[in-house]
Order: C-alpha cells, then structure tokens, then sequence
C-alpha cells in the first residue's frame, strides 16, 4: 500500500492529524512507526468508546507498525498527593498488574497481541530522581500550561490546582521522549498533553511525534459522551444479548457515526450501506449489522449468531427474549391488518383504547422498530410484536 | 537568662518574627533550638550585608542554640535546566566542595565552628526520587505560589516563568522538614519561602518552625540594598585599609542602622554612642569605633589598631594613606583660617576659584569628613585635609 494509500485509511474518522505532512513524510520512510497511545491504570473496564482509539491502533497493526500501549501506572501509583481526593488511593504494584491484565484481555480482542508492546511508563520513571523532575518541569512554562482548558478554567474561578498537576502533563510528554514515539493518539480532550509530548521531543533533541485526535464517540443517548457513569455505555465485557440490545435501541441518528467509528467494514462498504438506509432500508437492519460485527470482535461469531435470542431478559428494547409465546391471528380473508387490531387480537392489550394508548407512547415494537399506528401487518407474515415493556408475542398472520 | 530575656536579644534589629509568641514558647522548652539558615552556593564571597543575618546566628549560638548552616547545593548542580540563563551553569561537586570551605572561612570569622552544623541539601535531596518530588509539589497550589511577590508580577508582566521554578520554594521549604528546623532566618526577600518550610512541616506532621526576617542592610550609598553588583559594599575579605576607608567614607546617615546591625556592642552602649553623637560628637569617631570593631572581627585586633595606616591606596574616600606629606601653615596671630584659605596655603589647590570649585563638588575632606565652604580650621591643631581625588597633606596650623 502507498504510504498516501496509508495516510487515507488512517485519516479516516479522525479529528485531527497534527502535523498530516509530517505523517505523510514518516509514512514514506518505509519503516515501521512506533505509534504510542496512553492508558490510565485505574480504570481498564472499557467501553466501545475507548475502542474508537484502539480501532485505529489496530489499522496502523494491519499496516505494519508497532503499537506500544502504554500503562500510566507511575502516576497512579503515586495517588493524590493532596490528600484531599479520597477516592484516588494510591495503586499497588499487584493492582496494577491485575488492572494490566484485564487491559490485555478487553484489547487483545481488537489488537494483535504479537503486533502489540505493552509498557507502563514505571518502567523508567521509576528510577527518575527528584533532580530529573525539575529538569523536566525546566523545560515548559507556568503560562503556557495555564493554556490547557481545564487548567485556565479553573485558574480563572480561582479553583485550587495543586503544583504536582503541572507535572503530570510533562511526564505523559516524557514518555514519548522514552519510547521515540513516531505518533501518539488519543481522544480530542489529550490534544494538550499529545502536542507536550511533541514539545519535549523537540527539547530533548528528537524528531517530533505526529499527533493523531480522534473523536470522543456519544453515548447510546445520542447527546453526551459515552461513559460509564452516565449509564449510555456499552462495554466490551457486557454479555452478547446486552449488546445486542443496546445497538438495537439506540437512536437511529447514531448509525452513520458508529459504522464510522466501530465498524471495520471499508468505508465504500460503510457508506453502499448508509446509501441503503437513507433509500429507505430499515434502519434496525444497519443496527443488527453493526451489532453482529462487534459483538462478533468481542464474544466471537457464534455468539453474533445467537445474541438476539438472549437478548431482553428486559424487554422494552425492542427485541426478542427467549421463549416468546407464539400467537396465531386469522385476518379473515383479508391481506393485511392495522397494528392496533393485531395488538387486540393478540392478547397483548386490553382493548381498543390500550391499543391507542401504547402506539401513542411509541412503546409498540415490530421486529424491533417501534411502529406507529398506521403500521399494517401483512398475511402470511410472522412477526415478533411487543406492546409496552411486558407484553411480547411471536404473531403469526394467517 | 530568661527566655523573655532572649527573646529581647534576638527581636533586636530583626523586621519580623513570625509568630513571636511560638518563638517564646519554644525558647521556654529550654532545649538547644535548631536554628537554620539557607545559603546560595554559587556566591561564597560575603559581604557585611549577609553578615546581619550570620550575626544573628552568632547570637542564637551564644544563646546556647544549634545553628544550622545549610548550603543549597542541590539546586546548584542542577543549574538551569531551560538553558536559557548560560551564566547559570551547573555546579560540579568539586566547585561546591570548594565554594563550602570557602564559606567556612568566611562565616566562621562570626560563628563558632564547635556550634555551627554545616549541611548540604544534597545530601537528602540527591536520594529523593520523581515520585518523591511530585509528592511534595502536591503540597502546594499553582495560586498561591504566584503569590510570591516576584512571580506575581512576572505573570502580571506576562514574562516566563518556568514549571522548576515553582519545584525551588518548595525545595527550600523541604529543607526545613529534613532538618526539623525549630526556627529559620532569612532576609526580608525570603518571607515567602520561610514560610514555605512553617507550612510544609505542618504537612509533614511535624511543628512548624518559627520565622525571622532581618532587614536587608543598605550598602555604602545609603539607599540601595548592599550588592556586589552595585559596588556598594564591603567584602568580608576586603583588605582591613579597605574596610576602613569605606566605613569611613560612608554618610553619617548609615551609622546608626550600621550599629544596630554589624556591631557587637549591647543595645545600651550602641545607644549611649548615639546619643553623644546627637549631642555633637564627630561621627567620624563613631565609625572608627565600628570600623575597628568589624576589621577586629575580620582580620584581628592588631589589623584593626592599624588599618587607616593603609587605607586610602586609593583616596577620594576621605581616609589617610600612608606617608601623607606634611604641611605646616602660619596663621599669623590668627586663631583660625576658611577652609578655601587652608586648601590654597598648603598647595591642595592651584588658587583661590579651584579652592571654591573643589569645595562645590563637596570634594574636600578635613579628616575623612566631608566639609563645606564655611569649615574653618584652628590654630594649634593638626588636620588630614584633602582636595579631589589626589591632593591630600596633613596640614599642621600654627
């Protein structure tokens, strides 16, 4: 592949490339890159928004370069040394070997591990004395970290920030400076700390390091970043049902951006499919794709295969738990029947007026979509048909 | 003596005491008190101005005290790591073994060896570690280390300040902790970082050590802090001529503040001079008095019983050279003769109008006194009188 070739799949879905010439002339060196990105040691349970990045770590495996994952477990080591962050203890040796090892078994599905290096940056730091410290810390100014937006945000409402927070963007930079990275990724919000470790190359007399963004993916909700702790999540150890049924009820808004950012299809694959869509292809078809391909990456393709079936211990996703209770309803002749009598006749309401009332709350599922009240039901069709979060049933029209 | 007792000797001539009360309630421990002072390591060649600080700790040490006499070598070998200030480079153990002697020989002239501990922060902080550094520096936060009068106006200024510069104070303060300082001295400039160490030792777990500024001792120009670099000073190597010939030619302005701060004397006897100066004696024999009691301190007894023989090698400070020539003039009956008649008799000037001019530029000295046009001198009396920077004669009026 040409090195250009090269610099458009890496491009892809990215937010920035910083310098891009500079990764076009590295490209061209016909060299395995060194491409380094940073992990924090205290929290390996990851989620597909952390997988974005690691997509991209895998592109640059499958095109012949050295992924270094690097653990920042010297920092996390050392906790807040304010004292006044409770929640930030110190990690043990012992903690951060078991937090690596549960890094390995979430990336390893995406990452090829005999294509991957994985350091923690106590490997040197380690053995850094006080004295190297301040030569570091010689080597940016007071001002210029005052630029980083969290920091000048909290310097302008006079929020505290404890001098050691200075130091810990040099030392992210100092790890490039270690590992000769030739490019660093990271999510928008590292764009700071990514350029550091550009800066300090410079100063220690290195060729620079290419930053890579890429964009912070959203939640399920469609809105805020995925999070764990904003519940719009969905992890690479949830069980296959779980993200089965996530992909499924997410907004339909959210498709183009996840075949964007989680899919491994091409991107003419990507985009013939979205072309689908956009020419009336049922969107929860795209979704099942997506969910079949990722959960696939993540449990193996047995597992795709069947994800649907377990899927819904809670229904009110829009699909299909197991053991669905089959109903037969006899259109009489007639070719086709309105949702709300199939409902009706399916036992899945009460009457009439329940019929209106869940179409009404979009609470109606027809193989997974939510339907709206002038939905009509073919003969000859069997389809799986919720009303609400309870009420599921495999109909069958005859 | 009294622990109010000491506390009244160790107020004397200092700016503040931070806070007294813990002072006196340390003093009433009755417990030899650590008494630390910091000292550069890259400018061993003191001058009277440290010497207010040193004699400071001479008085804790006659106190019973143990005093302390850091060298802050640590930084020192470090140098600037910004590579920016090239005169700033790093110390070699070996020019710091040199410049300590060198100190020692100095400061000993005023301290007694037996009682003075000489320490290096090197000594602890060369085994301190990265992580030892962050730990400290999260003691600390960004806001309040700008409030140092000299970052703030940097800032304000918006000139760099370098991310290590903020590691020093601390540093500093740090010192105090290894040491277990019960008190720390500094000049007024060094408030900041004195209470740097009072605030870290209560991080620490550790009483906080009590804080005492001393003036900043005005130079031989009465108006600016003494320096090296504003030719304002007296060396404490200075030749003994030299030394005199300096005090001697200060402003009458300066002897006061110069009792309080340089001598030995008691407050009492410093006052009574004083006052009988206030009363009309000459001040010239005021700074005698200190010029053989600081040359006594420096150089011995017998140095200080024949300094003004040797001072002067250079005149223009109002001081006597060796081997003045002698003038005897003839007042004729007269009981006394204008300064402008004597400078002109005695052949000090060429005539009348360089009598005047010289008399202008306050140029003529009557035993190392600046005098004016209305001087007169008597009949019977004999006078070291000089006109400019070269005419000078002992001048015998008869």
């Amino acid at each position: 592949m040409t090195p250009e070739q090269q610099l458009a799949l890496i491009k892809r879905g990215t937010e920035e490339i910083i310098p891009e010439a500079e990764l076009l002339a590295k490209l061209k060196e016909g060299r395995p890159l060194r491409v380094k990105a940073g992990f924090d040691p205290t929290a390996p349970d990851l989620h597909l928004g952390h997988t974005v990045l690691i997509n991209k770590l895998r592109l640059f495996q499958e095109l012949g370069h050295e992924v270094i994952f690097l653990i920042g477990d010297f920092t996390g080591m050392i906790g807040d040394p304010t004292g006044k962050n409770v929640t930030r203890k110190p990690l043990t040796a012992e903690q951060v070997a078991e937090n690596a090892k549960s890094y390995r078994d979430q990336v390893f599905k995406i990452l090829d591990p005999l294509k991957t290096r994985v350091v923690f940056n106590s490997e040197w730091m380690s053995q850094k004395s006080a004295a190297d410290m301040i030569h570091l810390a010689g080597q940016y100014t007071v001002t210029r970290m005052l630029e980083r937006d969290d920091f000048s945000k909290r310097f302008a409402n006079e929020q505290s920030i404890a001098i050691h927070e200075f130091l810990y963007p040099l030392l992210q930079g100092f790890d490039s400076v270690e590992l000769k990275a030739d490019v660093e990724l990271g999510g928008t919000d590292q764009k700071f700390n990514l350029l550091m470790g550009r800066t300090l190359q410079g100063r220690y007399g290195q060729p620079a390091q290419v930053c890579i963004t890429l964009p912070i993916l959203e939640g399920l909700d469609g809105v805020q970043k995925m999070s764990k702790s904003l519940g719009n999540y969905i992890g690479v150890n949830d069980a296959p049902g779980e993200m089965y049924q996530k992909i499924l009820s997410m907004p339909d808004s959210l498709i183009p951006r996840y075949f964007e950012l989680l899919s491994f299809r091409t991107q003419e694959d990507a985009e013939a499919l979205l072309n689908e869509m956009a020419a009336g292809r049922n969107p929860q078809q795209l979704k099942k794709l997506l969910a079949t391909e990722i959960i696939a990456r993540f449990h193996g393709e047995e597992a795709a295969a069947h994800a649907h079936k377990s899927a819904g211990n809670v229904i009110g996703y829009g699909e299909i738990p197991e053991n669905v209770p089959e109903v037969t309803i006899d259109l009489e002749g007639q070719s086709e029947l309105p949702i709300s009598a199939v409902l009706n006749k399916a036992g899945l309401v009460k009457n009439s007026a329940a019929a209106r009332d869940v179409l009404q709350r979009q609470a109606v599922f027809v193989d997974g979509s939510v339907v709206s009240a002038d939905y009509r039901c073919q003969r000859g069709v069997s389809y799986i048909v919720q009303a609400g979060k309870k009420a599921i049933a495999r109909v069958c029209v005859v």
